[in-house]
């Protein structure tokens, strides 16, 4: 089942659980499926940033790929297919619709610049993997700065059929949502699905601005969710209460570059993975990191029992 | 009277308040004073880049030090005189030195890389300013793009002894602060103040790794200097119960180039200032913005008072 | 006189010149002066990156403004006013207009990204400095890391009509002059002058792609009047003769940060100017570096005499 | 045969030739493996930023390298094994390796900024691909962005007994070469092996400052390999002579993003490829820009016949 402009709910962002030598640990894998269900997932994606995905070798990215793809059924995995080459790119691409994903996602490359580069390097893009596979553009200017205005993500959208979803992670980001969803109305663009991911960081605001779900890796993809859920049904002061719980924590994970080793170690705690080892080269939370997340799980557990641990 | 490395508690940093139409604001200059003391400043930094400094003409920005200086009495006010060039920065830090300033804040030019680079740059500012005026790092890489590791400030540290202060606003930075802690136990460093920035938002933990209070923008600055005092006092879960109540509102309003409209909104609405006008180019609030503004502040009024406006 | 769309010939980027101690040596002003007029010059640029503007206090950068006048008589003075603020900017851009200034020249700062940036930011520094004043885009990625297509120009132009010349420095940039000149015949655009500099780099075949002239540095500014002239007269052939002697130095000297030491050494001994001092913090040659430069200037002066020192 | 600090003279770095429908052309590579070793090659580097590296399969790759192994002999192949992870890396350095490669040439990551993490990279990715592969650093800033001092590429050397060579292509770069062998002269870096590149553009004095050949893809060899010669041989004028006639093809060579393009035109017109094709996303010349190489050609031809085509 291919990944359509309807996507909406939850993805998470896996990480890639590994052994403490460093191999893929693959009933880790299965765990993480299991509770990314039972959290409520409409779908996840594999071998974004956070999957570590640069340290894989290409059968890897596949397996890991194929083991997602079993697990989630009918539900569709969207996997990240970014790469300084086209060849690259379109092998994977290929293989991993081959495996049975449900799509790709697509980052700039960071030496972008102007408009024309970068609805040039979509248009290439696609052209080299095959206008066939439904992608996803991931806009996020603090990783990768690149900078899109909603102008240019509306020209990626009109050129390419194929394009059926924004990883929305501007940062500030309120006013593209706002900005994307008026080209639908005014009907110069036509409808795509919206996930944010930003680590989560203004996902209660993000949902009443217009966007369709959650893409993010927090270690508590149960309240992503839900949040998601509480807005759509109107219940704005509840998804506010429950996201301000976590938010103390959110924070803290969504920092650049320690961020995954809070994650891994968080989603290590809660039984989702067994180590949170990373490939090298890999970053580690000190012994007063730990502590401080330690502390803010004590704290959270006032809140959301799912905290204490 | 001189900063010197005892500098501690709450600076916060004074956006310039402004008329509708573009003229300074000299009476709500004196209101923004008066609620900086009341809210238990021991300091304030004038022309940052939240105080749009480089909107001003130069006698514009010597006429708004002068004023912070008449109102601060003995407490410090740190002025940010960095400039394209050393012939500007020396002309606004000898000239506010005269009119009562108690030192100088200087970042690094965004085209600097190495840390040859950077520390020679520090070396030729001071030898253009003069030994004798105090100054402050200013380490923001987020919007500086300027990366300093913890051995390169202590190499300014050390080689210009008119350094006394940090502004530490590295992101993620908690490491960072306790690295240069470290520093100084083992003796390689000079103890310097540390206060924090980035908006706040890391200012629960930041104290506990060490800093020595806060200098930064968030429109309660009254939250700011009571969390410095509560983690001094070791009060640590109250210091984080007030901490977490407001960092909704202070993850809004860190956001890059949308925080000043931000913060200028809340301020008058609180009554700090008479207008949250911005000379051009400035950012303006979306009637979207406004409305989520306001709902986070009732939310805050429920465990702050202060809030309810 | 104000600049206007037909400006061409030979507009060298004037250095400031410094006393050994960092004094303005007024007398070389007078003397520069001379010999860029002897030299063909149909206009000048002061207060550019390599006139070292930041490190001019604002009466030197008037009073080095106001001497060129008096220097040039009719012939056009364009001032550089790129400033990190507006209200810098316009206070220089009109008061070197009194000053008997024909035109200022913009460079984008170097935080820009997007075409609509770009555009906002042209049209925002027009409304700050006043749409009576003709201005020149700098458009310069190698330094300003700033990226403008051909389109952008385009509408800088279209919107703004004191838009006079562009200082085409985009490196490649041959097509872009090409695209330009297309955009002048297809009714597109409206004419501008373009002056090409980048150190002269290709000024031979910048001239033959449709430019008006050279607005660069190069020690021996005769040779660009003259490459200009010989091209605009179909003499291709003596122009690339005349060219290809040069640009043993003329690469030499285009090189960043060494380059004004380079010319500044150049043109001491040339005797346009007494001292190749720089005001801090400047870059000096090495031993080794001098006597490469004189190794050059033997070599040239089988060709030309007037490198023969 | 390993790759040691005593390689010198000339390693072209090799174009990847390809059918105009994007097949690899493999009669075009033993032409051109034919032509090198005519020109006087003492080496060869392929899967560069000139091979265009990134658009070729693994496999591809490894066909690439063991193709000029064989044709090469014994002399060196080193092979480009840049990848932003360091799976990729470690994959290709180990295979390319066994297939008779001399060692690999490893570019700094973009993103990199301060001392410790150029450093840091380095250690982490001779970790990965193992400490028995010789090594070249390569010191490209005007490509990737990353600024190394004299200092850091000494403490990579220091630090990494298989580091051998030293890509040189800083921009400007003299000084940096004289730095280099300074260290060597005071015994605090071990004796590497410094080839140039970027293009050639300074080859002429960097041989003079201490440089062991040059590695750069300029369209005639021949006159790379004889400057080094030449300035070996303590013939200056006649190395410079030669340098100054390919100057200007050189320079229009030397433009970033079109020169590969340049280059293959050239080579293609010197028979040593078939097409000028590139792989998308490619960069294409104008009638206009290969109407001007035609004239550089022939201006060329007349000072060295091998350009009269």
């Amino acid at each position: 089942m291919l990944l359509d402009a309807s996507a909406s709910g939850l993805f998470p962002i896996a990480p890639t659980p590994f052994t403490p030598d460093g191999r893929i640990d693959e009933g880790s894998l299965d765990t993480l499926i299991a509770r990314y269900l039972a959290a409520g997932a409409t779908g996840v994606t594999v071998l974004g940033i956070m999957g570590e995905a640069p340290k894989l070798e290409p059968e890897e990215s596949l397996a890991v790929t194929a083991r997602f793809v079993a697990g989630f059924g009918r539900l569709p995995v969207i996997v990240g297919v970014s790469a300084p080459g086209f060849a690259a790119m379109r092998w994977l691409a290929r293989a991993a619709m081959e495996k049975g994903a449900a799509g790709v996602m697509i980052a700039p490359p960071t030496h972008l610049r102007t408009d024309d580069q970068i609805t040039g390097y979509y248009r290439q893009a696609i052209e080299a993997i095959g206008a066939d596979i439904p992608f996803v553009i991931q806009d996020y200017p603090l990783t990768l700065t690149v900078q899109m205005t909603p102008k240019v993500i509306r020209q990626i959208v009109q050129e390419n059929p194929s394009c059926v979803m924004l990883k929305h992670e501007d940062w500030p980001g309120l006013e593209k949502i706002s900005a994307l969803r008026a080209f639908q109305q005014d009907g110069s663009m036509r409808p795509i699905s919206i996930l944010t991911g930003n680590g989560g960081l203004f996902l209660d605001f993000e949902m009443e601005r217009g966007a369709d779900g959650a893409m993010t890796g927090y270690a508590f993809p149960e309240m992503l969710g839900e949040v998601v859920r509480l807005q759509k049904a109107g219940e704005r002061d509840r998804a506010h209460d429950l996201f301000d719980a976590h938010l103390p924590l959110l924070r803290y994970e969504q920092q650049q570059g320690v961020g995954l080793a809070v994650r891994k170690y968080v989603m290590m705690k809660r039984g989702f993975i067994a180590s949170d080892a990373q490939r090298k080269p890999g970053s580690a939370l000190t012994a007063a990191a730990r502590a401080e997340v330690d502390y803010l799980l004590a704290r959270l557990a006032r809140h959301d029992p799912r905290a204490a641990l």
